[in-house]
């Protein structure tokens, strides 16, 4: 009602303008006022979206409803919103002028300018004096004859998704990454998210060249197939594990399908962007890519280029991200800046954010930089920061990923009626539904029997169906689909994404828990993922039971398994020297250093790690992992050790740590279930024993 | 060095640009790219700038080195940078086509389109294609002479500032008032900030106008000088009150300076509206006003309406805020959404911002119904938030409060380099400063002397030298003078606000710990206004001592007084309906409401509520204000009430309380200590006794 009253309003405001002939300098400020209020009315209508739908989340989860999850209602909610804006609302009319860039302008070949100064003669003042108007570029115009009128309803900046709205939410999944279960599953995991998506993206590619062989008019090329191929391959972890968490599944499971969908996305990222390099390099010759019916195919020398160029990208933001989480470990760590928990919670968060925009400025990817920079901080400056930064950090980021990821589903319900750059084909869209199923089990099912060759805790039918079952869509695939709506391949791409978007998540999302009890995969398996410390400021809910029961080992036939080898050389380098300098943890580096580096050991000590010993065990407690600790003592043989810094604040005595030959038996190639009681790596979720 | 890196990057990107004669299609990709990194870097210009800022922060807290504000520093930081960028980085070149609008157009008079579709023949193509690009308004173009170049350079959209910036800072004013303080000051903070803003407004308008008329060249009118006048008396709340707040100074200077400077940015912000459309309605008959020597002169009528127009918008402002805090408490009282911390801080974080978008929908002031709305969320909602919830709210506002502060600070430096709408006239900015002193004075002494006759405790000519040493100027401030530099006029203002900032910043912020103890104010003095229910979750540090000391009652010659009638009115309704209504504190509406309403009162009652009597004593512990409850018990002289809610949990038994002569010496008109040892409002930040 509200919402409409000011439309009405605005339309008051536009139909003055239109009959006015007030000066030019007032036309001017009516401007600024008019894009202000389209600006605040626009965002009004996002903001109340978000507020029904946690409002409704709230009754969902009151009621016990899971039908439908919050994100498929963030949708629903903004399908509908967006046709009322379409249909029920005054059109904002936008005028616009065309003009053609004279031949003679002094401009490079090709080049658009990037602003355009508009003089205009004010009619109504005698001295006819030429006001200018400064222009800026926005993007190209695909069609001149659509109706443009929709653009300045509820529609934002594609640019909005990447810079503001993905960088929380994947950093969050870093942050708040359950890494004890992601790393046990760590083989796995990479081959699903490396090998799946690249078999994924190809076999979507192919198959939809195929298909759009069967729609002439269609101007794809099979570089066109294959970059859908790549946005639409990565799965959203979003929805699927808002319900595994509601309903404790396995851990495994849980494990498997987060970390799968959290790399892939990154994954499909890079992947896109290589397509995207390879293209531009391959078909930028003679003639442009849209408007050809096939490119020329692939060449060996430019697939390997692309190759490189893949793992360029995701090594230097790998690079990027792990190396700005060490740089705040550090600076948390030699600064007692954790005495004023704003100042440290101000400088995590910058930090992060920078990671982000520093990747995108060296032309890398972001999102893998601030994935690993989450994982980083978590790992070590967590470790660091006083038990109130380390409860308002985890906060913001929890808040800032829910309102970005259902601003995200919300936009996309909007968009479907409101964002002017669609282009339907309903044929194109039934074959890629079926082309990405296809793809899907292509993934999932062969790289799960290769796997099962190598794990002893198999991925059974139950778990690969589900898997299966999990493959999303959501706001990765979108947000790479609305970067470039330029040609109509590109339109048809978005249309697509948004379709399969909506379908998935409403559909499979909703299906998630009838599936797991057909499929009869555990639910209910309490998990050590409460935060404890937050216990003492929340109230009792019943949705948080603070009931910490421990993980029951799942099997302990330790046996030293010669492939466990990486892992151990890694948690033994992490434990002996990266912790000790990069948190307040023991052993110290004068412990571990070679003698002749102790001037350097002594500098980068600081005191408050020396006097760590006793007050730890519970000042820090359920941060400093007593697992891991166990595993890379067996690793160094050092009873010197003092395991005093362990959670369960046992008498420090010197504890001879067991065998080294019973402690890594897990793999970084195959994933295994027999590291799980030892290796345990602290974070903020994860890791309260 | 990074930065210079990217730099050299992007000249790198740009010189290839310029040389190649590549497809359309590319150039197009390659400008989205360009732009992205260009974004990029810009935005992390100021993080780097923010995370120094912090770091640097900490040390001056660390070494208790008071000198310099942090404000100062951010200010200090980005002159630095912006002077780098300017001098130093390789510019980047933006290239514009300049055209006419064309007299055949079909265009509304005077009224620039809102977008330019441009044609481009694509020279590289056979086919001769034409590609179209479409451009969007951005504003007039004051000069087209100066360098725009500098343009892409770290400048933002002002509108930022108005849409993202300032609405937090000026919310966590409102949410972390110490409402006790600030209300027992009412009626002197009030005149302050209302008459008294005014008055400085009309000083330095007027002294402004005088100085212009020597410098002919200077196209200023009257109105001009006005809205000059407005904008900059706009106090900034926060270099000085971070010091206060270090330093413990005493209450009643603080909440004086606080308060009013709080207020008074919302009065200049509607003061300079009411100007700019009194301006538009005056002026705009024949000429333009910013190329008239001077304006026509005031008129009755028009003068009038404008104060009706800023009554009118301050009185809207108001209520959209009071309601949008009064609904947030509705929907938290009568929803158990308070289960799911997250989502009720979700909720609580989109209500409040979209209180402001709703007003600046509206065509009201944003700035002052956010206030409100911080007010009324901290009265009535922060009541029925979980423990948790508290946390979080106080804790993200905190965050975001100091970010926006900072970035705009930092902003301000870097600006003085890189914004291309400047116009530097030293006359003017020396004359400048000569009026808002003498505007500051005629504010601040001749209505100290009015309050004197009216208060007990005297404004003492020491708290009148530190309020008129604390007139700095500040983001408000700004913001106004860069949301519009169209004209000569206005730039001028924009840069002379720039050196008023940072002059009276950097100088006067610095020297506010010397001015203090050369007029012997109190410094140290312990109040309770730490949150106790943060102690569980914080380290101890030495800057948040816990000593929770009550103050002491100041006076307690407690006469009834006709002259707060309006008080008691308001504190007994409050405490009779409203929080009832809004909040789960006692009494119930049952008990006050007449009968005949008995079925509503009995659905505005939750069982929470009716069920509160013991546990809310703990649960609620230091939110439900014994002091109000004896007060407001008090004044409806019903021994009914169960003052079980009170903080210091004595058993409830009937309280009789102090008899209402006792009670109201508080004074709406007049500030007055009397009230102090009673009326105690709960709070986030003010009321944990």
């Amino acid at each position: 009602m509200l919402c409409l009253g000011i439309f009405s309003q605005i339309s008051l405001i536009f139909a003055e303008n239109m009959i006015s002939s007030e000066p030019i300098d007032e036309k001017v400020e009516d401007k600024v006022k008019k894009n202000h209020i389209i600006d605040s009315v626009n965002m009004l209508i996002f903001l109340f979206l978000l507020i029904l739908t946690t409002v409704t989340i709230w009754a969902f989860k009151y009621r016990r409803i899971r039908f439908l999850h919050e994100t498929g209602l963030a949708m629903i909610y903004g399908l509908v919103v967006g046709a009322i804006i379409r249909y029920a609302s005054p059109g904002i009319a936008r005028t616009h002028f065309v003009t053609t860039l004279p031949q003679y302008e002094n401009f490079t070949r090709n080049d658009p300018p990037d602003g355009i100064w508009l003089s205009i003669r004010d009619r109504s003042n005698q001295t006819s004096r030429n006001t200018t108007f400064e222009y800026s570029y926005v993007g190209q115009l695909y069609e001149e004859t659509e109706d443009k009128d929709l653009e300045a309803k509820a529609t934002f900046d594609p640019e909005v998704f990447f810079q503001v709205l993905l960088p929380p939410i994947i950093f969050h999944a870093g942050y708040s990454l359950k890494r004890r279960h992601f790393f046990r599953n760590l083989g796995s995991i990479f081959l699903y998210a490396f090998l799946g998506t690249t078999v994924s993206c190809f076999v979507v590619g192919s198959l939809m060249f195929a298909f759009v062989q069967m729609m002439p008019y269609l101007p794809f090329s099979f570089n066109d197939c294959l970059f859908f191929g790549a946005i639409i391959s990565a799965t959203d972890p979003v929805t699927i594990l808002a319900v595994f968490s509601d309903l404790k599944v396995d851990v495994d499971v849980y494990a498997l399908i987060f970390g799968e969908s959290v790399l892939n996305d990154a994954v499909a990222i890079v992947l896109a962007g290589s397509v995207e390099k390879f293209m531009m390099r391959h078909d930028g010759a003679i003639e442009t890519y849209s408007n050809t019916g096939s490119g020329p195919g692939f060449e060996v020398t430019a697939f390997f280029k692309s190759v490189g160029n893949f793992l360029g990208i995701f090594c230097g933001a790998f690079a990027i991200g792990s190396s700005m989480g060490c740089i705040t470990a550090l600076l948390t760590k030699f600064t007692k800046i954790k005495e004023y928990p704003l100042l440290e919670t101000a400088l995590f968060f910058l930090m992060s954010y920078s990671t982000f925009l520093m990747a995108e400025a060296a032309e890398l990817t972001g999102i893998v930089a601030v994935l690993f920079c989450g994982i980083t901080q978590a790992h070590y400056t967590y470790n660091n920061l006083s038990v109130e930064s380390r409860g308002r950090t985890k906060q913001l980021f929890e808040l800032l990923n829910f309102l970005s990821e259902n601003f995200i589903f919300s936009y996309i319900g909007v968009s479907v009626f409101t964002f002017s750059n669609h282009h339907w084909e309903v044929g194109f869209i039934m074959l890629a539904i079926v082309a990405i199923v296809i793809g899907r089990a292509m993934n999932v099912y062969p790289l799960s029997f290769l796997l099962n060759l190598g794990r002893k805790q198999k991925i059974t039918y139950a778990y690969q169906h589900m898997m299966m079952f999990a493959g999303l869509r959501g706001a990765i695939a979108y947000a790479l689909a609305i970067r470039n709506t330029a040609s109509v391949a590109r339109q048809t791409m978005l249309s697509t994404t948004v379709i399969i978007v909506l379908f998935t998540v409403i559909v499979l999302g909703g299906c998630t828990t009838p599936m797991l009890s057909w499929l009869k995969i555990r639910v209910g398996v309490e998990d050590e993922q409460e935060m404890h410390h937050f216990t003492a400021v929340r109230t009792p809910s019943p949705s948080s039971p603070h009931v910490a029961s421990h993980v029951a080992p799942l099997s302990h036939e330790a046996r030293a398994q010669e492939k466990a080898r990486l892992v151990r050389v890694w948690y033994n380098f992490d434990y002996k020297f990266l912790k000790p300098l990069l948190t307040n943890s023991r052993p110290l580096l004068t412990e571990t250093l070679p003698t002749f580096c102790m001037p350097l050991a002594r500098l980068l000590t600081t005191d408050e790690q020396a006097n760590t010993s006793f007050q730890n065990a519970d000042d820090e407690e359920l941060i400093l992992d007593d697992g891991s600790h166990g595993v890379a003592a067996a690793a160094v043989h050092s009873s010197e050790v003092n395991n005093s810094a362990s959670s369960d604040a046992r008498p420090p005595d010197r504890v001879q740590a067991p065998a080294a030959d019973d402690a890594f038996t897990g793999d970084l190639g195959l994933g295994d279930h027999v590291m799980q009681a030892r290796v345990r790596l602290p974070g903020p979720l994860g890791d309260s024993v």
